[in-house]
């Protein structure tokens, strides 16, 4: 048995925005993440569920000014993408269905990525998985440390650098492949479905499509209520229990003040079974509250490994404990009891280490310290989680400190809007589906309504983070095989539009694709 | 009477592509311009015909990466822009209209604009014309002789991080006027046409339609034939004569020989009134055929000073000269006649001065040299200019050779579009005007057809570059009256439509716009 060991926070999800409270428990600069930090990953898993070729494309580092031209070998790097099999693919001209990587390892992503694989035989389809710039292999400067050496090598880990590249790799690939006609769909969940529907926007001639899983494009400035995600959340619980619900509100007062007592971090550090003796209550509660976050994210139907092994609807699982006062369990051995669910379902693991990545570095805290602002907090007349306001003064603060970077927390929203987005795109843009489970804490900064004919939101009430997208199982319940049927359908309208505008109808491509379930309308 | 004194070539118009051919003579690195390199224009003119305040804001040098933060003071600099008066306009909420500064002093580019200013009243509108980056007085690093000091400084000079300067002012000038509702509709001409459609293509939250006169925008690539630009100067010059056309086209072949001849560089210096003996045919062949570019481009049916003071349709008068063979003058001394009416119509010049700026440096060079790659050709079938072959290779070569950087050909395409636009746009953006006059070479790079009920091509068989932009005149034919008032009618239509969609039909502001002469739908 080994003790949970921490992976870097390469690309883990989730977010600590307690953490930015200027408690004096509580004062590391962590940031909102999709990925979670405390989450388990097994590395280099052998089994792919899925064939692939790995490839590298030689990319641009900077695509919007030339000052690459002057950096010594320095201007470009190699940006790994996963190509999948040709044999079925309708060439040329055949459909390309493209996966935007987001802030990981991109295998790891095709793994977790099972409707693409599983829908494009259907199209006929080649499908690509590619890496986002500074995660995963695809290292600026030859390698990870010399790219997170600092903010001068960090400074082109951004959302719109990512979205070039991706439009430079699609024409690249399509040229070399002698395919120029092939539709691209975009697909992308979380921080990825986000650069989905961004790209679709700003890249319409590249992409005729995007499916945005999970994409809180409106997190940003002041569109969407700042304490939604905590509120999401601390619904999930509530619906399971509402005395679960209670105990978590109740408990940080009580942790916190257990800890003041005489050898309380002692007696903390042995209820909740961690390995070195806590310094401080704050890295207790930290760890906690991620639980409570990831665990709204993947409360799936069924038993599932995407952040960690858990059961199905672990939530449910986690309440069954926090309610047990049977054999008068104090509060805190129930909260124990709530969180191991997540962080030791498989019960593999004797104790629990707090230490995470020791060199602080990870792409999402740079991303989150520069143009990644997304405010969170948590309310206390509707959150289960502690009281805390969101402060942009506080990101600037933390940022400055830890990068010597300023954040520009007006960017995003300047370069890829979301104010009056209903306005802005009913009559602009076409062929998005924002997907939405509204039990995903995420889904507070999604869309939720069409906005036009093809700008289309499909909402899951029960459905959590991008599980549209996660391979199919025998479990799945009937709302979700629906779900993806729809998607389907929607997709296939797009490319029977797009057949239809460069007049492919009655070429030999027009037939293949039909075989392919795509008929020409 | 003073020499013609050819300005630095900062901003000025047109293409030399010839230069680019491997003949001995003509081996300098030039690039297609908009703005004539051998063009007069009257600096710091003291009568501004419009009123309005210049303003500068800090403005970020790169947007799309954080290097700035590692630069030591030079990660801004100050964008000037120009601000109509307020007093007319319908605060808050009115209508903003923006120009996109091109690659120029915004002050000249503002006097040439009447149209803006002109209708502005009619709409209660704020007028903003915006400097670009790099020209005119918005210069990074302090000077211009700084950010022109070679690739490094540079290097931010892109039209990318020029639209998301406009988007940055925009967002920024309605925050500090408290007036986030108003409309922002967009206009350029030229370089600025294909800014402000690419700006409404990428930043549809910002603006909410774009009249784009004389954007070349499918001059990329293999979109249009390479050859269109000299055919349609040609046939310019063919329309009004063709005996003007062909004495053209064999005056090539001529003044060269006749430079060959003894004494021969002297006699056509004599014969051009150069005012130092040329040393080689190039440099006044070079000369000639840009007069003709111009011409075409500025072939207005009234007398004009936009390039150069000029008569009511000039290639006409030049037809005139180049056909006048009375008294026995030769084709040599026909052609400088001809050429006369461009470089020299109001007499004062007693010799030229072939000797443009001896930097050479100016910005489109530079822009041409980097992603402007607008591939120009000769055809000998069609064309009354010598023949030439565009070739990537040799741009590619030239540039190293200037600037020591590399062409980035496919980069424009690839971040704007281009191919199969129809079918790009026919479902996706909408509030685009791309006008065209047929007599403009531009024109050949130009969206001609309506691409959808709201991307809307406008079309002046007898138009010429931008002519709509131009302040109105007297002499203006009733075409160009009605052309604009087509443009005004679609522009009420956006407006309205978007006061609608915000719900303004009922408010104080519909009111006051109603009677500014927008009606709410």
């Amino acid at each position: 048995m080994s003790s949970l060991h921490l992976l870097p926070l390469l690309f883990l999800i989730l977010l600590f925005p307690i953490l930015t409270t200027p408690s004096p428990d509580r004062d590391r600069p962590t940031y909102p993440q999709f990925l979670g930090r405390f989450s388990h990953r097994k590395p280099n898993s052998n089994s792919n569920s899925y064939s692939y070729e790995t490839r590298h494309y030689t990319q641009q580092l900077d695509h919007f000014s030339f000052i690459g031209d002057t950096l010594a070998g320095d201007s470009h790097f190699q940006q790994r993408y996963l190509l999948g099999s040709s044999d079925q693919w309708a060439r040329p001209g055949g459909p390309i269905f493209f996966y935007c990587g987001n802030e990981g390892d991109i295998a790891w992503f095709a793994e977790n990525t099972g409707f693409v694989w599983e829908i494009a035989p259907r199209f006929n389809a080649l499908v690509v998985f590619a890496e986002h710039r500074y995660y995963g292999e695809s290292m600026p400067y030859g390698s990870k440390e010399a790219a997170y050496s600092g903010a001068k090598s960090l400074a082109y880990l951004t959302s719109a650098q990512a979205l070039a590249d991706y439009a430079t790799l699609i024409v690249d690939l399509k040229r070399n492949m002698s395919s120029e006609d092939s539709p691209v769909v975009l697909f992308g969940g979380s921080y990825a479905g986000m650069l989905a529907a961004w790209m679709r926007l700003k890249y319409p001639h590249i992409v005729i499509g995007a499916l945005a899983s999970s994409a809180p494009i409106l997190q940003f400035d002041d569109i969407v209520p700042a304490d939604a995600f905590y509120n999401i959340v601390s619904n999930d619980f509530k619906r399971e229990s509402e005395s679960c619900f209670n105990s978590i509100k109740k408990s940080w007062d009580v942790l916190e003040a257990e800890g003041k007592d005489q050898n309380g971090l002692l007696k903390l550090t042995k209820t909740f079974q961690i390995c070195h003796t806590l310094s401080n209550t704050g890295d207790l509660l930290d760890w906690i509250d991620s639980a409570y976050s990831y665990l709204g994210m993947v409360d799936y139907p069924y038993p599932s490994d995407f952040l960690m092994p858990l059961p199905a609807n672990p939530i449910k699982e986690v309440c069954r404990h926090v309610d047990d006062d049977s054999d008068g369990k104090t509060l805190a051995e129930r909260i124990y009891a709530g969180v191991n669910v997540y962080y030791n379902y498989t019960g593999n693991y004797t104790c629990f280490d707090l230490d995470d990545d020791p060199h602080g570095m990870n792409g999402w805290q740079w991303q989150a310290c520069t143009e990644m602002i997304m405010p969170l907090a948590s309310n206390p007349e509707t959150s289960m989680f502690p009281p805390y306001d969101f402060s942009f003064a506080d990101r600037e603060y933390e940022c400055r400190m830890t990068y010597n970077v300023s954040i520009r927390p007006h960017w995003i929203t300047t370069e890829f809007g979301g104010h009056n987005i209903s306005t802005v795109l009913k009559k602009f843009g076409s062929n998005i589906i924002f997907s939405n489970g509204l039990l995903d804490p995420w889904s507070g900064g999604g869309v939720l309504q069409n906005i036009s004919e093809s700008i289309i939101a499909l909402v899951a009430p029960l459905g959590a983070h991008h599980i549209d997208l996660r391979p199919s199982t025998d479990q799945d319940p009937d709302w979700l095989v629906n779900f993806r049927e729809a998607e389907i359908n929607i997709i296939e309208g797009w490319l029977s539009d797009y057949y239809h505008a460069i007049g492919a109808s009655s070429s030999v491509l027009a037939d293949r694709l039909e075989h392919a379930g795509v008929s020409s309308r």
